[in-house]
């Protein structure tokens, strides 16, 4: 059954926003992801992901994809399609917004890229504060934090960019679309005590990278570690943390604080 | 064979770079089209004609649609989701300024919203001028305005929102996303000499319209003289105006304009 | 008698206020027209058709003409005076924001310049939906489309730029600022099917040229084809479509979009 | 002889561009001026000021008067039209841009309203320093201060607005849009040892007023003492104030810093 | 005791905005002062005149110094740290806009920095009529303008930038900071009829300089005259003056402008 | 001896550049910290441990702090004083352009303020992809992240806002500015397991929250946990990781990034 938000005729997006229902908007970037896999793999994934989970819970539908988002970063390698840091952080406002105008009170922005986080994170306090309007923000590999660390093979520095854990997403959700045989077997050189390397790493201070400075091939991680199999453990840990989240969201009710932060019995 | 611009690898990209080939950046909006179309409407024809024409051309790839769009004037119904016009200019520029970036030259935002058909305009002028990043914009439906006139049966207001053209054209391709049992039979009563109420019409002065205060249900025009036979033989010519353009787009050398505009023996 | 906006004092300002009178904003640019027209060419035009049309018309007034618009593509002649997109649209709102404050109720932004029309128009919605505002926009040539295709001698691609019409009019209203010796009779190259080179002309694409491009004097059309007389003539056709438009704007009430579009019996 | 920028063709302003001569920029405001003065005080008396040292200085042209201003503090009376600060100095900003880039290197904003001068000012900077164009700015009061002193009749405080100056500087200019029956021979009560209240005033402490709070009319000052023949004999002193100016400017070489401030004999 | 803003809890801010004091903020630059004062003389010295009146005046808060200003003039010598003109006038409108929210009503920035004069003034505008929030600004230097006059030794020029008034002021406030010996006896060569050369000097008309255009040493004045014992004369002048000012500020109710600008008893 | 960057003439500022050493700007907030903390609370310990570090270090200097933050979730509570997100991002730009365009090359923000996170953030970045200019951002807990889960003696929700952590501090370094005894015992009740309550606490999911929703009294922690003698020991472990940081960042060669991310033996 579709869960696709612009199916809907306006007449069913009545219905549905008076049931109260989630609404997520997938966020990604059109971006290199070095020689094996496809410029669009991180909006395909956070579209994935929520597809995935929207399934598997009432009353969600899924946004086609914002599928640019902020990469500066890569765009020394061809193809990547980037975003000024204020268009990107003007268009989440403006879906935000519409949403919100129409009555929809439960919307989930699920992000695929690392680069866009600060804004993310900045354009939910501007909807919040100069606007009321409420909005949730979640990379999608967030859900799977521990499960990741259990998961991995390789040590920190292997899931970074179109790295273990992408391609191992990748082949088993689109495997058409992976070239594993270019996958580069690089050393890891990424290496600082005050820099994290790692989507697990963390490091006291940051500092923006170009990835031509540090890559040569785009890729920054351990990508010939993946395999479909172990991507489709992971996806499936990623989709049960989503779906865990969505039914907690559901209860959310914004004007009562406590239904969201006081449940002590919680933790 | 695939012309998804997003599953290309960075390596592939700059092979097609190298190419000289046409991206085409579908362009449209989601917003009410009725009780009988879905929301993405605008750029699910958008995209449709991209991907046709670009199977029948050679060296052609299809960005993912931007699907949001400047529709501040349907907002009154529920579902739509609105940019503001200065982050849709934005957007436009960003996309555009990087694949310019990246040595694309052949670049056609192909629009399926009327609403944006100014912004495109300007972000069009915007570009050119203060970036010399040269893009050429046009809605699908211009590729075939002399069909259009033949094929029509309705008389002027009749092709407007969610009309006549529109409700045949999705029948047709996305049939399944249609409820024609929804569509009503308006009797069309926009009418002032100086205004213009259809596709094809004309008017000396313009007037912003909030859709909420010129009909009912949301749609203009005569959505129940569509079919999806008549919406085949209407998406054939509009795709194969589009690959004609296309041929055409091929020769343009931005370097030496009279490749573009000084074949006299054309007219 | 004076039909100045700017020599109203205050009070006579709030009398016609309260008379619900036409406020006509003229806009248009200071750029080159070739070598035998003014710089001002356009914004005279424009302000020249609307003090006709307003002595015509009871309680019209005329403000000072918007002498700079959206030129960047005349900035390679020297004297264009150009302002940036944003700029030209801020001037607009604020110009239409100010009168509507006051209770002005029938705006008419009466331009003169091709290239302010995208920015006119997107200003008109931002107005419109951000503001509530309300203005109409109309170029002074639209008000005789027909006439000027019985007019014209020359064959599409005479009627673009310091050509057949702007000198003609130019000629008859304010002769002594015309050169028409210096008028090129220059054969027109621009020629490519999907392009319009003409303003009867159509084109399924747009994309923008610098006149540097396309042109040598800063001429597009056929000028020496001009004559006082036939200005006359073509400045009467267009001041009587103005005056017929002015007495049905006055009949418009917003709050009762009927009285704009629902006049069925019009047609 | 027209000295109206406007009225050159490109080949004129290029020719004039090459004799490196001045272009002035009136520029004022359209706002109240009491019930006696016209809503286009400011911007006439500008123009009519440039327009006559124009006449008598070589190679000097002007522009057409930027009619609209920084009025936010009249907009309580009708007719008033009031720019944003950021719509001014962008408009500032672009004309400015524009002359510099086809060569002119003498340029004045001479302006007739008080509101605009700090914008003015810091629009100065702006371009100076992110744009590396150079403009002069100046009232045009101020080529005429000590005159003004031994001038005036009245007291301070009688120098404001719609005051003893202006309605003497247009009763003699444009006497046919004066109505001195109606000025008001108001009681000056804006008396605060921190705050000015005059043109020549001076005060410690600034802190903006909206007209509407401090004046029933729209006047401050005493324009009761007005007349014509005084008019005449100030707007002398003005334009011969400009002229000094503009024979010195003639000088001036931007590249040679000397030129300009270094004359110690001067003093 | 300590006057400092940022010492009071939020409870003791409750308690001091119900007692409807004062709010100072300084606001000056970190700009080049010649080999022998400080590059933060500026907002050092604002800080310092506010905190010796606020300790003079009950019921009056000092917060830290806006430490950057506008000083693009400046950027050639090292150490120069500017803002750009929207960011200076951003972060007025910030803290003036936060701390009338919390209903603080007498507000004033105590300016240290002849290049922040336009953009205070224009932010003072913006606040007060898009916002309706109301400062009082003022530069320290204005509250002794005819005590300068008297004190000054130096002829017209003498007091410009890092000159007789800075360097004694800095010597007798902050004398470990002032390196006199470094001090320049530069002849004065800034000299043109129509431009000001000095604090208490005038001119007809501005344009912007960059000072490494007009000292070598950054130095326009005559530091060589100061001494901290006539710093210490002028310092108490200033705060004496400001004094007086705060004095009348409380008595100043914005509700009713009477009590602020109608006491011509006061003259 | 002091490493004021304020306090060095520009000759002074030409030899710290020379000598390529570490420019720190400590940024913070001006917010309520419950009833027992300063609204300084957060600049003041930024600058506080970037003066502690700097004296240990050679060759480093500490400017004036930003003492305005992003803070729009305190505004509730009286004293808060916020610059909205855009602002805050202008200042950081300005700041760090201006350094880099004299020459320092090792700049480092050092954050005291959560909400300044994604700003700074997104800010580095716009630096490094738009303008070229690199900086280094990190909150001064960072350095000590370790030593605070040893340190604490609270359970996760304990270290939040005005709690153990920084009443401890300001208690050593500015104890006469704290009012222990107002300090709170308030029970945690910030609890669901996708969001993070505590510094070292973690979430999959972020959405903004207003303290005022959240805790009556603007504490959320332990505060009453909070001694002198343990805010002492913590603030030694930080200034110890700063200066860490900052013997590494001396050895840091942009032009060579091996030099900064390429130590695989560090690890």
């Amino acid at each position: 059954m579709s869960v696709d938000y612009h199916r809907m005729t306006t007449v069913d997006a009545q219905d549905f926003c008076a049931s109260d229902g989630i609404v997520i908007v997938p966020i990604g970037a059109t971006e290199q992801h070095g020689p094996h896999l496809p410029l669009g793999t991180d909006f395909t994934m956070a579209e994935t992901v929520a597809q995935r989970a929207a399934q598997d819970v009432e009353n969600v539908v899924v946004t086609p994809a914002i599928w640019t988002g902020y990469s500066p970063h890569h765009m020394e390698y061809t193809g990547t399609v980037s975003l000024r840091s204020e268009t990107l952080m003007a268009m989440i406002r403006d879906v935000a917004e519409s949403l919100w105008h129409h009555g929809f009170r439960r919307i989930l922005f699920l992000n695929g890229h690392g680069g866009n986080m600060n804004l993310l994170g900045a354009a939910a306090q501007t909807l919040r504060f100069e606007l009321d309007v409420r909005i949730t923000v979640a990379s999608y590999w967030s859900f799977a934090s521990d499960a990741i660390a259990n998961w991995r093979k390789s040590p920190l520095g292997g899931i970074n960019h179109a790295c273990e854990m992408e391609t191992s997403l990748m082949l088993t959700s689109h495997g058409d679309q992976v070239k594993p045989e270019q996958a580069t077997n690089t050393p890891i050189t990424f290496a600082n005590p005050y820099l994290s390397n790692d989507l697990l790493g963390s490091g006291a201070v940051a500092t923006p990278w170009d990835f031509a400075e540090v890559t040569a091939d785009g890729t920054l991680g351990h990508p010939e570690l993946a395999t479909a199999e172990r991507g489709r453990e992971l996806l499936e840990a990623v989709v049960r943390g989503l779906v865990g989240f969505l039914e907690d969201f559901k209860r959310w009710d914004w004007q009562n604080p406590q239904t969201i932060v006081g449940r002590n019995d919680a933790r």
